[in-house]
Parts: C-alpha cells; sequence; structure tokens
C-alpha cells in the first residue's frame, strides 16, 4: 500500500502550503514565503513528513516551468520597447551592481572551494526584483499609475529579462567540458532560433486563434504543451536551462489574442497543483545550516547587500534618466523586494552545481526580509514627500498588469451575478426555481 | 539530459490527445476516444514514443481521482432523492442485467483461468452509462427536458453510485488473503464513516464557505487536497479504491455554495494535464490481443451484450415505473452509451487482477462503438413516434447538468464582452486605448 503515499504527500502539500500562505500574507508578507516555510517544516530540517521523491521532483519541474511561462506570457515586448530606455537603464543599474557586490561578497567568503562562476552566481541569485509585492503596495497607496510607480514595473519587468539571460549565460557555462565558444555559440543559436521561430509563431498563433470558435481550450492545452516542448529543446539540444525556454515561450505567445485565456488557465493550473509543489519541494531541500558566526554574519550581508544594491543602482539609474532625486529614491525603494524569481534562480543554481547549498537558508533570509522591509519603506518614501504633488500618468503597461487579475474577479462577479439570480446566495437552494431549461444555449 | 524526457512525454500527450480528440468530436464522438487512440498509437502497441512511466503512472492516478472527484461533486444526493424511486429502478434493473448478461458471457469464454469474481468483473465494467454522449444528443434534438430525458439523467447518475458499489465490492473481495467478513466489515466501516464525516463536514465547509470573502482559490486548493486525503484513508485504511474515497468527498462536498466554483477549478486542472495523461495512460497499457477468433466473436458479443443488456434492462425497468411503451425503448436506448467510468473501472480491475488484460481491447471497441451507435439509435427512436406529442418537464437535474458548462460559457462571454469593450476583438490592441486605471479595484 506505499504505492499511494504520493497521495498524502500531495495532499499535504497542498494544505500546508495554503493554510500558511493565508497566514503569511495576513502578515502582508507573499504566499510564496508560507508554501517556502511549510516545505521547510514537512521537510527532513525539521519534521521529516516529506522527503524529496523522484515524482515531487518532476512535478515541481514543471510546476516552475509553468511559472515561467506565466511570468512570459505576461511580459508584453512592444510594451517595454516603449516603457522603454529608462526601464532597461533603471534596471541594468540595479542588476550590475548587484552581480557585482554578490561577487564581492562571496569572494570575501570564499571557503577556498568556490570559483569564480559561484562568486558571480551569489551576484545573479540577488539581480532578479519579484514586482507582485511592490505593485500591490503601490496599488494599496494610490500610486502605481505615478510616474515612479510606472517606472518601477517597466524596469521589474526588464530584470526579469536580464535575469533570465545571466542565468542563461551561468548554467551553460557551468559545465567544464563545454568550452567557452560552444556556449556562446550555443546562446545565440537558440535565441536566434527563438527570434525566427517567435515571428513565425507569432503570425500563425494568432491566425489560428481568430479562425476557431468558441472552444478556447485547445489554445491553452496546445500552448502549454508548446512551453513543455520548448523548455525540453532548451535543455536538451541548446545545453540552455529550461525555465529559459519557457520563459521565451510564454514571450511568444504573450500578445496574441487569446494570451489572457491561456495565462489564466495556466494559473489555476499553477495555483491548484503545481506551484504549491515547487515552493515546497524548495523548503524540503533547504538544509538548514548550523548557524555559526559566519553563516549568521553572511546573511546579515547579503540582506544589506540586496537592500542596497537596488537603492543605490536603481536609484542611480533612475538619476541617470533624468528622473527627480525623491522619485530615484521611490524607483530604488521599490525595487528591492525579491521573490519567486530568485527562489528559481538559487535553486537552479544548486542543481546545476553553482551554488554551494549551505546559501539557501541566507538567500531564503534575504527573500522573507525583503518582502517584509519594502511595503514598510515604501510608505516612509511615499508618504514624505508627496503632498500635493500629483504625477499620474496613464500607463498601459499598469492596465496590462492588472489584465489577469481582473479576469479571475470577473469570474467571480458572474459567478455571485448567477448566484443573486438564482434568488438566493446559497447554490445548495438554487433548485427552488426552475425555470425552463434553454436547450442548445451551451451548444 | 535523459533527466527531461518527462517533459517531452507530456507535451507529446498533450498534443496528441487534443488534436485526435478535436478528430473524434468531429465525427460526434467523445474526445475520450481520441485521446485512447492518441495513447495506443504512442503506446508500445504501435510507435513506441511513450512507455509506462512511474511519473506518468502516478499523474494519472491523480487524474482519474480528479475525475471521479469531478463526478461526486456533480451528483447531488437531495436532488437524486427526488427524482427518486424511478430513476433508482431503471438504474438497478440495468446493472443486474448488465452484471448477469456479463457473468454469463465471461463464463462461456472461461478458459479455465478465471474464477467466479473475475468473470462478475465483466459485467460490472458493463454496469455504467455514460451520459454525456446521451445528453448532448437530446440536448441538440431538443428533448432533454422531457419525461424520458429526465429519467434517463437520473438513472445514469444513479448508475454511478451503482457502479461504485459494485466496483467497491469487488476491488475488496480482490484480496485473496482477506475473508469475506472482514471485507463485508471494512465496506460498511467506511459508508458509515463517510455518512458522520459528510454530514460533519457538510455543515461546517458551508460555514466557512460562507465567512471567508472574495479568496475563492483556497476552497478550491483545499477541498482538492481533502479529496486526496479521503482517496488515501480509502484505499490505506479500509482496502478500498481511491477513487471511490474520491467520488464519496465529492458528494460531500455537492451541494455546497461554492460547490460550482471547486469544480470549474478542478475541472481546469483536469482538461490541461490531468486526464490527458490518464486517459492516454490507458491507451499505453493496451495491449492489442491477437485478432484471432475467439477474441473477434468476443468482442463482437461483449458489444451486443452492452447494447441489449441496457436496452432490456432499462426499458424493463422504466415500464415498471409505468413509463409508457415508446418512452421505456427510448429510455433504454439513452442508457447504451458507455464512457470514461467503463475505462476507469476496467482500468482498475486490471489494476487489482480482476480482469485479464486481453479482454481490454474488446471493452475499448464496445466503449467507441456505443459511442457512435448510441446518438444514432436515439434520433431513431426520438424522432418515430414524437409528431405532436409534447412531454416536456421542467427539471432541476436537467438544470444542475447544465450550470458548470454554463459557468464556462459565462467566462467566455465576460472575456468577449472585455474584448469588445476594449474596442476590438484581438487583445493586441487593447493598448490603443488606455483608460485610467482604477486602483485598487482588485483589492
Amino acid at each position: 500500500m506505499e504505492d499511494y503515499d504520493f497521495l498524502f504527500q500531495v495532499a499535504v502539500i497542498l494544505c500546508s502550503t495554503k493554510l500558511l500562505g493565508i497566514l503569511t500574507k495576513r502578515f502582508d508578507m507573499p504566499q510564496v514565503v508560507g508554501a517556502l516555510i511549510s516545505g521547510l517544516i514537512l521537510g527532513p530540517s525539521i519534521l521529516g513528513i516529506l522527503h524529496p521523491t523522484d515524482f515531487l521532483n518532476q512535478l515541481a519541474e514543471i510546476g516552475v516551468i509553468v511559472l515561467m511561462f506565466n511570468a512570459g506570457l505576461q511580459t508584453d515586448i512592444n510594451e517595454l520597447k516603449n516603457s522603454g530606455k529608462s526601464s532597461f537603464v533603471i534596471a541594468l543599474a540595479g542588476v550590475i551592481v548587484s552581480v557585482a557586490g554578490g561577487y564581492f561578497l562571496a569572494f570575501a567568503f570564499n571557503t577556498g572551494h568556490e570559483n569564480f562562476l559561484q562568486n558571480v552566481f551569489i551576484g545573479v541569485v540577488l539581480a532578479s526584483t519579484s514586482v507582485s509585492i511592490t505593485v500591490e503596495t503601490l496599488k494599496e497607496m494610490g500610486k502605481l499609475s505615478t510616474r515612479s510607480g510606472n517606472a518601477i514595473l517597466g524596469a521589474a519587468l526588464t530584470d526579469d529579462i536580464l535575469g533570465i539571460v545571466c542565468l542563461t549565460i551561468m548554467t551553460s557555462a557551468a559545465d567544464p567540458n563545454v568550452n567557452i565558444m560552444m556556449i556562446v555559440v550555443k546562446i545565440v543559436a537558440f535565441f536566434v532560433l527563438s527570434v525566427v521561430v517567435g515571428m513565425m509563431l507569432h503570425r500563425s498563433i494568432q491566425k489560428w486563434m481568430s479562425s476557431a470558435g468558441r472552444d478556447r481550450k485547445r489554445f491553452a492545452i496546445i500552448l502549454f504543451a508548446f512551453c513543455l516542448i520548448y523548455s525540453y529543446i532548451a535543455e536538451r539540444y541548446f545545453g540552455i536551462a529550461d525555465i529559459t525556454g519557457a520563459f521565451i515561450a510564454g514571450l511568444i505567445i504573450s500578445n496574441t489574442t487569446r494570451a489572457t485565456y491561456v495565462t489564466s488557465r495556466c494559473e489555476t493550473l499553477s495555483y491548484m497543483l503545481l506551484s504549491p509543489i515547487f515552493f515546497a519541494s524548495i523548503g524540503v531541500k533547504v538544509e538548514l545550516p548550523e548557524m555559526n558566526a559566519t553563516i549568521i554574519l553572511f546573511s546579515v550581508l547579503l540582506l544589506l547587500l540586496a537592500i542596497a544594491s537596488k537603492v543605490v543602482g536603481c536609484g542611480l539609474g533612475a538619476r541617470l534618466c533624468h528622473y527627480s532625486n525623491s522619485e530615484s529614491i521611490r524607483i530604488g525603494v521599490g525595487m528591492i523586494s525579491r521573490g519567486e524569481v530568485t527562489l528559481i534562480v538559487a535553486n537552479k543554481g544548486i542543481s546545476s552545481g553553482l551554488m554551494n547549498p549551505m546559501f539557501f537558508g541566507p538567500v531564503i533570509i534575504a527573500v522573507v526580509a525583503t518582502a517584509i522591509i519594502t511595503p514598510i519603506l515604501l510608505h516612509v518614501v511615499y508618504k514624505s514627500k508627496a503632498k500635493g504633488y500629483s504625477d499620474l500618468v496613464e500607463s498601459p503597461l499598469v492596465e496590462r498588469y492588472q489584465e489577469v487579475s481582473e479576469f479571475d474577479l470577473a469570474t467571480q462577479t458572474i459567478l455571485d451575478l448567477h448566484h443573486q439570480m438564482s434568488g438566493n446566495p446559497d447554490g445548495a437552494a438554487e433548485k427552488k426555481q426552475p425555470s425552463k431549461p434553454n436547450n442548445g444555449e451551451t451548444k
């Protein structure tokens, strides 16, 4: 009967990640943190209920692919081009400072085993920004559509792409048997292929979507399969991380007619099963390091670096793009928070030997701490000088970001309407008002 | 790099099941048949691209659990009670004739290896009815809300429950080390537990659902986890099939306020990933038997039995309940089609040693053939005598059946509205009309 243990494991992961996620959300921290902690508690480090199994690992791999696919789907290249130069400069400055800072920090703690790539990788882990916490905070404050809010959004999205490029170079270079020229050729070949495939597929997908009738499911399923195939091809034939492939697959499909629908279906797939398993499995894999002085010092310095690198880097970048001093500080602060992508990159680093598992603890601490600190600092910098000064702008980027969550809201609204029209908020009593069935309406 | 083959396998399954599903649907056959055939083609029998792996098997197991969970969610015990006695009599008569007929057919082909249970099991496989094909056909003909249409719907739903009871008894009895008293005690204990848990949980789930705000996701996730746990408990501690547990978990939650929402989320999870993998993996497992005379004869007789058992059994049952002769024939014909549950039961039978894998081919032939024949026969029996005679009735059962597909339609409608309001049917052009973002509307 041991065969059925995987059912128990999946159930425990779903329950615990959701319950802890609700808890962390109540403390204004992202639900991801809760999922991570639940994996940590259930895993070998503490309770020992969960152990990494092949099944969970493979499901988690599909989970992270879907996460990156969704990230790609929600990135609109055209709009990034428009919001353009300043987002790029801000993001790049932040990434450069993070990578450089990470390298020097890791170098200082070099135990003699690490090489150049491993030191740089600590910086790559710090490079990406999690936009969701900042966006939620700014939305609540009514500041999302300010000039600075818009710049943060654009820069955070650009960050993801820069982070993916760094990760791709790093993981490709991690295999010691491959020479550097080969790596460069493969990466260039893959990106050229992606551009060609992207341009060819984008048009035909768009045509296919316009021609078909009401059955939207097929788009979601076939395009999800496309994402898996593309991830597989990246990993198998180009030695490039599967998540890079998934992200690019998402980019190719984003901006087509049904992208919102595809995204919403993949998000359901993700939150119902796959992403809880991914984040819990990260927690399960964490080896709690002995908290010696070195590790504690490293954790503290890593956290300070995580904060300083974005405030200084992105702030300078913003100043270069002619934002005011107070706007530049706001932008820098808005870029502090780290999240999913940081964890995804760190996880990939461990599995490809680029990161010492010992550093996973400090990285998680940095993710959790920045998630707590960012909203607090945002309140400080936005409230201090904002009196009587309105810099609201119209932003297609902000709108696009809200589209998917609005879609979910629309679904909920129609459900509520449906219940109200049935004369009650309680589905169980619907049978009280039988109306003449309208045959064939669902075709 | 072999590690990443599972991505390729999942992608191939998703693509091929969907494409063949679209094809079979065009020929008025259920998409399930296409999924099955694609597994057969990709599997070792023909192309050999797919082989059963632990990962696919475990994912398929979760897939069948979700299918049965959804079946339970969409079964409304209270309404079955109301539609009541006649549905029960019709269904029971059909099941008895099927099981008896299956036993005698299997007995006649007894090769000396089969025992009593295995002979009976062929009948159990034939017991369940797939309501979806009949419902779709009747809907198109505008006959779903006739007296006979309603009786078919009620009886087909009752069939599922009777089929589950038969399956539970059979699989529990399959273990030769357990004595019959023990089996009976365990089954009774499990159903008593289910009633107690059901009554307790139904109330508290209802309360929980009313108290919580907009975040519906938690209901779907936690209740899906509950379904997995219940399946696990059934299998692990009572020796009862996990799919029985899943079906009962669905029954317990059905009729709560958010049941429709939970169903729709689980359906997305199912069609995006899990059910294609389940049906394809059934196809993969099929060993195409050498088509000797015996197997061909068995296939033909099994198909004839599948048709006759329901026409005779359910027809007699309907006649007993004072339906007219023509109505009784219609009801009998409407119950012919077999589908998912038949395949699920046969699959379980093979894995628990109750069915000779040799018979899987004939069972699949019967499923496919009845799916083709039923709509044709329905047109014949409903058109022949229906002139000037209307027996339309109001039926809450019919409405409930349509609810979930309406929910999906509602989602699509709002999406279309959304696109129209953005001034175009093409999402890519949405940025042309930026409107002032409404901050905080998604909370």
